[in-house]
């Protein structure tokens, strides 16, 4: 059962500015970008359909640490560990290292609080609800 | 009956790249942000229902030339203009200057062709479909 | 002294995912344009030269709680807040509500630590400085 | 000596839009990304020195046709051909197909007009140059 998640990005041309470092808002797609691979490697979706019903992962609070640059072309290691889980939500941590550095420590540290979310047709809109059970048992928190 | 629409855009730190002037791919959103304000500004939006169908204008074609290059905090006009409206479907010409600019001349020329679409519930997708007529009443080709 | 700052962003077609509201990251576009207007509104730019040395602005930190959801032409008004500020660093709220709103309270809020930079010839890359006095005397901690 | 480059590109979620199929403009995101993979295989860098000048390789001009739509998770495979090679310029032409598909054709095809450009320290700005020789050698039209 996994509690962690690791995946490689590469800082594109179009994410960085005009500063010549990597824009502060790209951090937040390569964390979303792992979260749904982490879902990919368990077997599912992060948007799926289950007994009937469509199922979405809103966020509820991100934040990201910024503790060193980072330039076009580098790699990035972006790992996903499982924080909590509680019935209807999860919090994941991001820990972001640069490929083959030479300094210690993280260039970043995000995270996610996410809430699951399903269409409830009695009230005509999306609202929270319970994890679905298969997809629970395959995650679990760090220790 | 409208032909042209004008709307002014400020270029943001966020729209540039390391090479320190607008990324190429930005002019893209100016020209559909632009676009849609045109529907609004004639008393649609660019996603409406119409005698209880979803409507929507998926791009077939879109062409941009770069003239000169865009800097942080310019403000660029971009002027929207009626090229061609068929039965199905609208081609946009998109001409942007730079406001105050000494230099004559256009910093940028684009293109749409976009098609216009519905949900067909006999199909189940959505496929092309005649302009609503109210709204093409509306846009009239630029001479 | 101004201590607060506001300004109206609308939600564009761009912004949106296929969950039909907005993507979470559009937010840290809307707070970002904001402080840059901020900036400007204060004569200032957030890309500055100061007595022959370049400025800039990294985040140190960001994050973002999310209430409820924006949808497509929603017109969302971003309030920037300063909350603390140092010699070297400056800590913003974004208090995020919707325009014409008729439920109470935020749809989100969040906040943005930034810290002033500038290039440093002697070690040959930009590195924490004092806020250049002109600006520091601009900016006061809202009560 | 290539005349041809192919890379798979999976659909991210933010890379959707409203109408739940990918944003046009996500198109030029992996076309880029594609052009400046290309470049690593040959042993160069989008963004380099030589001899002791900085190089970079502005658009003049992109475009794109759309033939289907594309949604979230599927993966594209995004193949360059050089189309024309001449002294200050290149033309390439990006076929799009959709990995495992069952329906013949193309999904999109694109294509970006670059030119190559230097910082001239005569005049204090990038302008046209020849393209190194070393990386003119590399890349061959594609017949």
């Amino acid at each position: 059962m996994p509690s962690r998640y690791k995946m490689i990005h590469r800082v594109e041309f179009s994410d960085t500015d005009m500063a010549g470092i990597i824009h502060f808002s790209s951090f937040f797609r390569y964390m979303e970008v792992t979260e749904h691979a982490f879902f990919r490697s368990l077997g599912f979706s992060i948007v799926m359909e289950h007994e009937g019903s469509q199922y979405g992962w809103p966020r509820v609070r991100v934040e990201c640490d910024y503790k060193r640059p980072v330039r076009f072309e580098d790699e990035l290691e972006v790992e996903l560990i499982v924080r909590e889980k509680r019935d209807r939500s999860i919090r994941y941590q991001f820990d972001i290292r640069k490929s083959g550095d030479t300094e210690p420590g993280l260039i970043a540290q995000g995270g996610f609080t996410v809430v699951c979310v399903h269409y409830d047709p009695s009230v005509g809109r999306m609202r929270a609800t319970q994890i679905p059970q298969a997809l629970a048992d395959q995650i679990q928190v760090s220790e």
